[in-house]
């Protein structure tokens, strides 16, 4: 451009420029490189071998624009382990094989592999990645998303500046340590974990008899709190993820309300808290007002909700500037509501609907009602398992995507699942009185363009008087969150009057609450295998989700680079 | 059968029956079936996580005779890790894809997936299987494979029994842990090994400091000794594999001489020794007769030797029935020969020869010298690796088999490595002047039915006055171990005063002692591509090894099961 200067560009040359910025602006390519490697961290100041992007954890924040297309170049440094990466909130339209599903949409990436993801970023909002592979989310193997609306959209509410804050919750164990547990027979449960991290810090109490053995240093830079700082009288958009492995959380700023105004990309009818609940895979953009007293600094505090909390309150520091931003607040942490109101969060699970001016009204009516009964059982000599009407999913060591692609019968349990449960007979508020069930690998079909309900049936464990929170995530979809309800669901008569129709939020991660039941609402509209399962990484683990097919005879050539395990080496042809 | 029963069978059925039987006796089928699984075990009352087969480590021993065909499902059921098994010993003669070398003979069999390893065992005596897939063979995946001569051979020596000892290192932390620090900036060594196992059985002191914050416990029925029973006067073969990850070994039985008289699946002209220098990768049979004081049990002990030893003394009991088994020695342990004397070792070396009876000449000139320096180095910005003649060995993600076969071309590097080192120029009792290395993947392709030599000359470390131990194992083949020697060897003015070519033993694995060299002539007969590495686990991972090939144009077509992975995933025809 050096040569233009000092003279005015020709016309044409003026208007290509402006075309081509116009263009670019409107459909960027992002590329990342992540490259994936374990490396010793302590984010709690205890040192243990993390799943690292590019050294961190967690990962780089992947920015984008709506509309934009993301290419994220998946190198594996693992030394043994595969991996695969879910763009979590992404719905992959026209993409299904960039899911990130490791034996759901692509075999495992193997080590040495790069595996290079592209999809295009379609809505604005809030969204994880993540692994998607055995238990390697714990292991750290997560991060954000970020997708602005395009330029010169106005969103409905203000801010003066966007920040971003994932919450974590973190073990000592290794993932194979747990892992082990959770398929043993006697069953060992991974337990409640360490730490509270938030952006990827938290403080583990280094004199403790469980640190000893171990490299813990509460001086490690890794675990020096995550300070926000504001300036006072601003305003503040705060996006919370929650990727958590298992606790469902509450999350506050010590002193400061906030008014949720998105979840999980989609536009909120603004409501005002002092805590909001999380649950894992879920994200929210709150809006925060520095209009506290601004000589001190104030906590951002995360507390287990749901579980009976063994774990210190997560922190960070609210820094007002231009206080020092590590000046500990002169109060003790807050210790958030009480772990066991199961009828708060439902009333915030209620209370969340869409934005008045961002209505999408849901189809009507649909074409068919899944309604799956989530139990805890023992399956196969005395496993602990989950369970849906009875069925306790396993993956297949060929992804689905491809076995159904090109017709590989052997890949999986070609049977249907079961639709639904004797939900008059069944006692929700008891352990399972046959506690034995199957496992399986079979999936849900569902017919092109159709509008399908699920209805989530919450029960009791196998424990006495004990019912878990479970966050639901459908893959390749929004729905929208139809009802919640405490008891048990009655599919011949709550829909009339409990569903709501007018203006239900849409999500692609919601709760189930303790002896509750949650129902939503989704077109199969997306040619593609999508899984659907409890977002905490031991219960999927342990069987809790299923997978929906759809218009997969739509889908063209799937890339080379998802094949080549299980039966998928049958269509090698050298 | 039944219905004839009272009655003669005709002779033609006796005919058949007896045909039936010889052939079975000549040709059984082995089949066995390993799960491969992360398991809890304190094999030295240490609890850790180990890689077991069918629940065990060592994994179960492969029983077979000499012509036998093996059939092993391997099913990988660890969670996200991959895995493949190698037949240490066993040449894969006509099945170069059942060597199980993860980027050189396959892919790496991914978790869900049941890999069929097929071989002949063509030759009695006694080897190893183990992982060859990162540093799963620390983790615990390894076993025994003994294989008996054909009913009526008589071998050139007599005993009683027969018996089979495994020894083994053990570490605390997770091979994850140990490879992490061996790739990371600044390097961090795994360290000599807590324990010393014999048959899986070891024993640490629990009430070390290291040993607090993990379940450590001295009654654990994991870490009771193991036991061989004796009958006073009998004689019992026992057949000893060393398979540590790191550490050269002296073994002996308190009191008693033992008679080598196998080496790698030959017959040694009979040498005694009281104690048995042994290298990961190696073994021997020995003959024992128990003609001790019959009123007391002995001490079978393993001590580290090369290094300097900061691990106990490993022991079993050997017990001469009717004591009771679990009676304790009433001396110590013996603490072996000294750990620093190569002289010995080298003699030891020197003095196994093929048993007179038994001598295959090698071919009296070969082909080709390739000559081998051994470096450690510092690559790639500052990590840490072992280089050949100056490149750093690294595996590609697809299999060399499969891309040479099918002409892959961007799977490797396909300029040769070199053949030599300046031998006349380079100190090898000094750290290397330049540090500096490179890594590569290339490999050396061998004219089919040639005669090759290789000479490994070993030299100094980074660290000054400091020289190891390197056993080298070679798949695919047995070689004449033509000589060794002290300091460094002339290719020009050595071979003719030196090599053995009249009595050379034939290994598998052969150990280049400290500043010394070793050489060694094969035959380049079996068509494959076959790696030759050091077989300690930590220096093939950091780059000590090398791959041949020879006669791939002679392969047949390649087994599905190989592929799948990297360069092979565009072999997929859908």
């Amino acid at each position: 451009m050096a040569s233009l200067s000092g003279s005015r560009p020709p016309l044409f040359v003026t208007l290509l420029l402006f075309l081509a910025l116009a263009l670019s602006a409107e459909a960027k390519v992002r590329r990342y490189r992540f490259h994936i490697a374990y490396k010793y961290k302590s984010p709690d100041c205890f040192q243990k071998l993390s799943i690292t992007v590019n050294g961190q954890s967690p990962g780089p924040t992947i920015i984008a624009e709506q509309g934009d297309t993301v290419v994220v170049e998946v190198q594996n440094g693992l030394l043994t382990e595969n991996t695969a990466v879910h763009w979590h909130g992404i719905r992959q339209i026209g993409t299904p094989w960039s899911d990130g599903t490791e034996g759901i949409s692509q075999c495992p990436i193997t080590p040495g592999e790069t595996f290079v993801y592209k999809f295009v970023v379609d809505r604005a909002g809030t969204y994880i990645y993540h692994a998607h592979y055995g238990m390697q989310r714990s292991a750290g193997l997560y991060g954000l998303i970020k997708v602005a609306v395009p330029e010169g959209t106005v969103e409905p509410f203000a801010y003066d500046y966007d920040r971003s804050i994932v919450v974590n919750d973190w073990w000592h164990k290794s993932t194979y340590e747990q892992a082990t547990g959770l398929s043993s027979v006697p069953f060992a449960f991974v337990g409640e974990p360490q730490s509270l991290l938030i952006n990827g810090r938290g403080r583990f109490n280094c004199s403790l008899p469980s640190a000893s053995g171990a490299v813990c240093n509460l001086t490690n830079p890794d675990c020096s709190p995550s300070v926000f700082t504001v300036v006072p009288g601003k305003t503040y958009r705060f996006r919370i993820a929650c990727i958590t492995s298992l606790s469902a959380i509450s999350f506050g700023f010590e002193g400061h309300n906030m008014t949720v105004v998105e979840a999980d990309g989609y536009y909120v009818k603004p409501f005002v808290v002092d805590s909001l609940y999380l649950y894992s895979g879920e994200t929210y953009s709150v809006l925060v007002k520095a209009d506290q007293d601004p000589s001190r600094n104030y906590w951002a505090s995360v507390n287990v909700v749901s579980r009976k909390p063994d774990t210190p309150t997560g922190t960070a520091i609210l820094n007002y500037y231009p206080n020092h931003p590590s000046r500990a607040p002169p109060t003790a942490p807050p210790a958030g509501p009480l772990w066991n109101d199961t009828a708060a969060r439902l009333n915030q699970s209620v209370a969340i609907r869409a934005h008045p001016d961002h209505v999408e009204a849901p189809p009507a009516a649909s074409d068919r009602t899944i309604v799956l009964l989530n139990t805890q059982n023992k399956v196969d000599g005395g496993h602990v398992r989950w369970a849906l009407n009875n069925v306790s999913f396993t993956l297949p060591d060929t992804p689905y995507l491809v076995a159904l692609k090109y017709k590989l019968k052997r890949a999986f349990d070609a049977r249907p699942p079961p639709e639904s449960y004797d939900y008059r007979g069944y006692d929700i508020r008891s352990a399972p009185p046959n506690p034995n069930a199957t496992s399986s690998s079979s999936i849900y079909r569902l017919g092109f363009n159709t509008t399908v309900d699920v209805v989530l049936q919450n029960a009791n464990t196998l424990n006495p008087n004990n019912s878990e929170t479970h966050p639901w995530h459908l893959h390749g979809h929004d729905f929208w969150v139809l009802g919640h309800g405490a008891g048990k669901f009655d599919p011949s008569a709550h829909p009339a009057g409990v569903f709501n129709l007018v203006d239900p939020i849409q999500k692609n991660t919601v709760p189930v609450h303790p002896y509750g039941w949650t129902a939503l609402r989704f077109r199969a509209d997306n040619p593609g295998v999508w899984a659907f399962h409890c977002h905490v990484e031991a219960h999927y683990f342990m069987g809790m989700g299923l997978v929906f097919e759809e218009g997969v005879e739509k889908i063209g050539r799937l890339p080379d680079a998802i094949m080549g395990c299980g039966e998928s080496k049958r269509l090698l042809r050298p």
